[in-house]
C-alpha cells in the first residue's frame, strides 16, 4: 500500500468532570487526509484546503507529528500529506488533534503497523504541543482509540479506552468567536480547593461507572464540572443560556468542549440530541452569533480508512 | 421478626486515589450486633463488649444512627441493641461505621425494609458525625451496599455500587498506635494544586475502569494518591517501608486505610494477599510495634444476618 485516505474525527475533550483526562470521538464531523509514501525522506504537506494554516512541515501539526513518528521508525523514505480540513481551527473540537492523529495513524498503516496506538498518541501529542504549547493527549487519544478515552497518567503515558453506551449522542455547537487554547488555559487557577477536587473526582468516578453500566441517569448526574467551567464559561457568550436550554430540552449534561468556545451536550438517543440542537441553535439565533452545529453518535472506531 | 443478629463488616475508605468518595467492605473482620424490637420508644444500648465505648444512646454511634432512623419512621416502638465489637475503635477500618450502619440496617430488616440502602446510609452518617465531627459516608456506604462504593456526591447524596473483581483480596495491618480521625483531617491542606487534582481524578477514573473490566494491572497502576497520602503517611510510623515491602511482595497497590493508622494493600488472589501480610508483619516486628493483621476477600454483600 502506497497511499491511504483517512477520516480523522473531531473530538470533545474534558467532558465536564474529566478536565485534562477524558475525551470522546465524534462521528459526523472530521477532517480527511491523504497520506502517501515517498522515496524522498521527511514529511511534505502538499495540499491543505478548508482552513488557512501553515503548510511548512515544522509549522504544521501533521508535519510535526509525522516527524516524531519518523524519528522512531527505521523506514528510510518519507510521506506526502494532503489535508482537507473540515474542522475549524480554534473551535474546541480537536481540529489540530485530528490532523496530527490522522497523519501518524495513516503513516502507521502504510508502514504495516509497527507502532501501538499508545505510541501514535505520543507522536500526535507533538502536534498538540505545536498548536497550543502543551502536549496534551485528551483529543488525540480518542481520535486514535475511538470512543471515550481516559488519559490516566502522562508520566508514564497511560490511555484507557472506556465503554461507550450505544444510545449516547453528542450535540456540539460552535459559536463563531475565537478563544485561543493558550488564553483559556491562562485564566485557570493553579490551585483548587480540596472540597471542589473531591466533588470533581466523585463525578469523574460516577461518569466512568455510568459509561460501563450504561446508566444514562448516572452519566447525566455526573456531568458537572466544579473546577474549569465556572471560570472558562465566562469567555463564551451565551454559555449559561445554551446550557440551561439544553438541559430543559432533555440533555443528560452540557459543558464546554475542550477549551471552548464550542459547547457540547450528551443525550440518550438521536432524537433527543436533535432537540437539544434546536434549543442551542435558538439561543445563538436570538443573540445573533453565527454558529456551526453537529449531532453525532459516539465514534467508537476512531480514525478510519475511507475511499 | 422481633430480633436479629448481624455481621457488620470493617471497611477501607479512600482506597488511595478516592479520598472521601471511595470505600470497600471486608469479609473477614467485622462487628456483631443483636437488635431487638421493644414496645418502649427510643433506642437503648443494652450490652457493649470488646471495646470501652459509651453506652448512653446519644453518645453511641449506633444509638445516634438509630435515632435518625426512628425520626423518619412511623414505627411507634423502639429498639434494644447489643454490640459485640471486634473492630478496634480508631483503627481506620470503619469501626464506628460498622456499628452505625449495622444498627440501622438491622432495624430496617425488623421493620420490613421501609428504607432504601441510600436512606440507611444517611441515618448511619449521623453516627459518623458523632464519631469524627464529619458526617462522611465512605465507610458506611460500603458497609451497607457491600463491595466497592463510590459516594459520587453528598448534596444530594448519591452512592454508586461499583463492580468488585472476584480475585481481588485486601490485606490490612493495624499498627497499635492511635490517630484520631479529627487530627488526621486537621493536617490536610484546604487547597491542592490543579496539577495534583488532575493526576488524582485520572487515577480514580482508571481505578473505576479497572474494577469494571477486572483489569488488575490497571487497578494497580491507578492505586496512587497524590493528595492525602504524602501528608497523612507522616503520622504512621513505618508507612513507607510497609508500602515498599508490600509492593515488592506483589501487591497491586498499598495505601492508608481511611484516616489511618491501618495500612491496606490490594492483591490479585488470596495467596498473594497472604504474602503481602507476611511482608507487612515483618516490618512492624522489626520496628517493635504491635499490630493486628487481616487478609480478606472483598465482601460484596455488606452487612448480613447471622445465626
Amino acid at each position: 500500500m502506497e497511499a491511504i485516505k483517512v477520516f480523522c474525527p473531531a473530538t470533545i475533550a474534558n467532558v465536564s468532570c474529566g478536565f485534562d483526562v477524558l475525551g470522546l470521538a465524534l462521528d459526523s464531523v472530521g477532517d480527511e487526509m491523504v497520506v502517501r509514501k515517498t522515496t524522498e525522506k521527511g514529511i511534505k504537506i502538499t495540499k491543505l484546503t478548508g482552513q488557512d494554516l501553515p503548510m511548512e512541515t515544522h509549522q504544521n501539526v501533521a508535519g510535526v507529528a509525522g516527524l516524531a513518528l519518523l524519528a522512531e521508525s527505521d523506514y528510510d523514505g518519507g510521506f506526502e500529506i494532503e489535508i482537507y480540513k473540515k474542522i475549524k481551527a480554534g473551535s474546541g473540537i480537536g481540529s489540530s488533534a485530528a490532523s496530527a492523529a490522522g497523519a501518524v495513524w495513516a503513516m502507521n498503516q502504510l508502514l504495516g503497523k509497527p507502532f501501538s496506538n499508545l505510541e501514535l498518541v505520543k507522536f500526535a501529542m507533538e502536534g498538540e504541543r505545536l498548536a497550543s504549547g502543551v502536549a496534551h493527549a485528551d483529543n488525540v487519544a480518542p481520535a486514535i482509540f475511538g470512543g471515550f478515552t481516559l488519559v490516566r497518567s502522562y508520566a508514564p503515558l497511560d490511555v484507557v479506552k472506556i465503554n461507550s453506551p450505544s444510545e449516547l449522542f453528542a450535540t456540539v455547537i460552535h459559536p463563531q468567536i475565537e478563544i485561543k487554547t493558550s488564553d483559556s488555559r491562562k485564566i485557570l487557577k493553579t490551585t483548587i480547593s480540596l472540597e471542589d477536587g473531591i466533588k470533581q473526582w466523585g463525578n469523574l468516578g460516577g461518569l466512568i461507572a455510568g459509561l460501563y453500566t450504561e446508566d444514562y441517569g448516572l452519566i447525566g448526574r455526573s456531568l458537572e464540572d466544579f473546577i474549569v467551567e465556572p471560570i472558562r464559561s465566562i469567555l463564551i457568550p451565551g454559555f449559561d443560556k445554551v446550557k440551561s436550554e439544553s438541559l430543559l430540552a432533555g440533555a443528560l449534561g452540557c459543558g464546554i468542549s475542550g477549551s471552548g468556545p464550542s459547547i457540547f451536550a450528551l443525550s440518550q438517543g438521536e432524537p433527543n440530541a436533535k432537540e437539544v440542537a434546536n434549543a442551542m441553535r435558538e439561543v445563538y439565533q436570538k443573540i445573533g452569533i453565527d454558529y456551526d452545529i453537529h449531532v453525532s453518535k459516539i465514534n467508537i472506531e476512531g480514525i478510519k480508512i475511507i475511499k
